[in-house]
């Protein structure tokens, strides 16, 4: 560990390639992103992935041998253990790739897969043990086009049986509620996504709903999250209420992951916590009116401190072993 | 271990005070219940565990010092750590109760204090793992007057930061749903509960609807739910509604399990799952319907093997310290 200080974190979206040098202490040193072009299918994103390594190594001055590893972080399902993605609705067309051993190939360096969610959590529970902070058990939302979940339970990623768990973005949180393409209905990505209240509101538009974001276009093309989160704040009703709505359900997420597992914290990351205080206080206020009385379990509910690193963060964390002991925490 | 083969497990309920003495193979020697006497406050209840414990002995002819241990299930919450029971819906008055050490004050021996919940899990667990069965992951739902919940994750119980885990049974399934005593509304165990099927079938009784049920007394006194069940297996509509909308709510609980920490096996228990596959049927038939199609990640979902034993031979399995090497599953 000590002769390779670094590792590089990649975080393989649908959208975006993010890639970046991360020391064994989580301080990102230099990081880059390029879109992701799905089309060519994954020998050639692998490609892509190296020279977005290489292009970070040469950077910070350093060779390929110096890294501890290579982190990939993606959509699930997939298998850290076999290192396959075995099938995602963000990239269609990746059934069963062996996306760990493609990488290894290309970069000759140890490799470890890992679902998203569960790497932007450990990315918030590395970054909380730097900070001194108790971190054992923590639960992340990555509120994204999805919503991305990670459970660290005993400084550990919570894997489960069949290596699927924390998928709680699938919570299903409303009865017979709004369809999801994974089958079910009523998950909790249909309402407490960014994408979730984007495409909301653009329902409410094209039926003809009253709204100041009326004007901008109401395909939902050019609508997203920050959009309605500034008509929201502005006091916009159409917007007020989806916001509403999305903050509560992630509320009955929260209290639901209380009682599952019984977190120190809960983590809200992702494109909607840029919302910030107007994304914490509403949630908390939701808790706060539907908790249970029964006794003082409540985790706490926060921003991360990571921001959009917390994946890669978290992708490179992996290759450092175990974190260290936190002397915060004994 | 190997001079100590005995241990006691206690089942401190609202109604019943059982014991059990149990070998460390997870056979059960003999059991024997007594009604809980809660209005003589904990010290009383604890003189009767000792005389439960004693006449227990008696029975299979050995000393108190024969025995790893006594066990004691309770409902929650409660603290393993402290051997502290903090408060319980079901127990008035019982307000942080040291009962861990008033009953190794008057037995003698190694005491654990264990959520009645999670005992029963252990004792599934424990019990599957004797079956030669792949069981380090497992939930289960102890479907009586409330919904007790435990969780297995990696051979052990689910405790949580606040030791408060795997608290199910108000896992919120409705939004805004029937309120409950412990101040949230829809919580899983007022819809999916032996308790609560009763109850809800002599509500509508008193509301005037129609059922078979009608003369057998309106107030809910009489009725309980093997009546419903009864009636429902016999095409009563009313009884139907209710039992289905039960099913219909475990099965949703169950899908936000195999989500949440993606398990091998979910197991139902408690007086509900006396109505065997007249409960398990009906509940896969609502996961068929509900259940995601992104990969096949279905823990499977039986009755437990114990019935209601689960909860004395957990508490007992306790004192015998972490269960051996499962030989099948390595």
């Amino acid at each position: 560990m000590m002769s390779h200080p670094l590792a590089v974190g990649i975080d393989l979206g649908g959208t975006n390639l993010k890639g970046a040098v991360v020391t064994s202490d989580a301080a990102v040193l230099r990081r880059h992103a390029i879109p992701t072009n799905l089309e060519r299918g994954p020998v050639a994103v692998v490609e892509d992935m190296e020279h977005l390594v290489d292009g970070l190594l040469k950077q910070v001055g350093a060779e390929r041998s110096s890294l501890a590893g290579v982190g990939v972080a993606a959509p699930g399902p997939l298998s850290p253990t076999s290192g396959r993605i075995l099938r995602t609705a963000n990239l269609p067309g990746w059934v069963d790739v062996p996306l760990r051993d493609l990488v290894v190939e290309r970069i000759g360096r140890p490799v470890f897969l890992e679902n998203d969610g569960n790497a932007a959590a450990f990315g918030e529970f590395t970054a909380a043990l730097r900070a001194g902070e108790a971190a054992e058990d923590l639960v992340m939302f990555t509120l994204g086009t999805g919503v991305g979940c990670g459970v660290i339970l005993g400084r550990r990623i919570l894997h489960g049986h069949f290596e699927n768990a924390a998928e709680l973005g699938h919570m299903i949180v409303a009865v017979d509620g709004l369809p999801c393409p994974c089958g079910q209905r009523g998950c909790l990505e249909r309402y407490s996504s960014a994408g979730a209240v984007a495409r909301r509101v653009a329902a409410a538009l094209e039926n003809g709903e009253a709204s100041r974001l009326a004007g901008t276009g109401g395909t939902g093309r050019t609508l997203d999250a920050e959009l309605v989160i500034e008509a929201a704040r502005a006091g916009d009703a159409l917007c007020k209420r989806i916001w509403d709505e999305a903050c509560a359900y992630l509320a009955l997420a929260c209290i639901n992951v209380q009682h599952a597992y019984n977190p120190a914290r809960i983590i809200l990351g992702g494109g909607m916590a840029r919302a910030g205080a107007f994304l914490v206080g509403q949630v908390l206020g939701h808790v706060e009116r539907r908790r249970w009385r029964l006794c003082d379990d409540l985790p706490a509910i926060t921003l991360g401190r990571l921001g959009y690193d917390a994946g890669v963060v978290g992708a490179a964390a992996l290759c450092f072993g175990d974190p260290p002991a936190n002397p915060g925490t004994a």
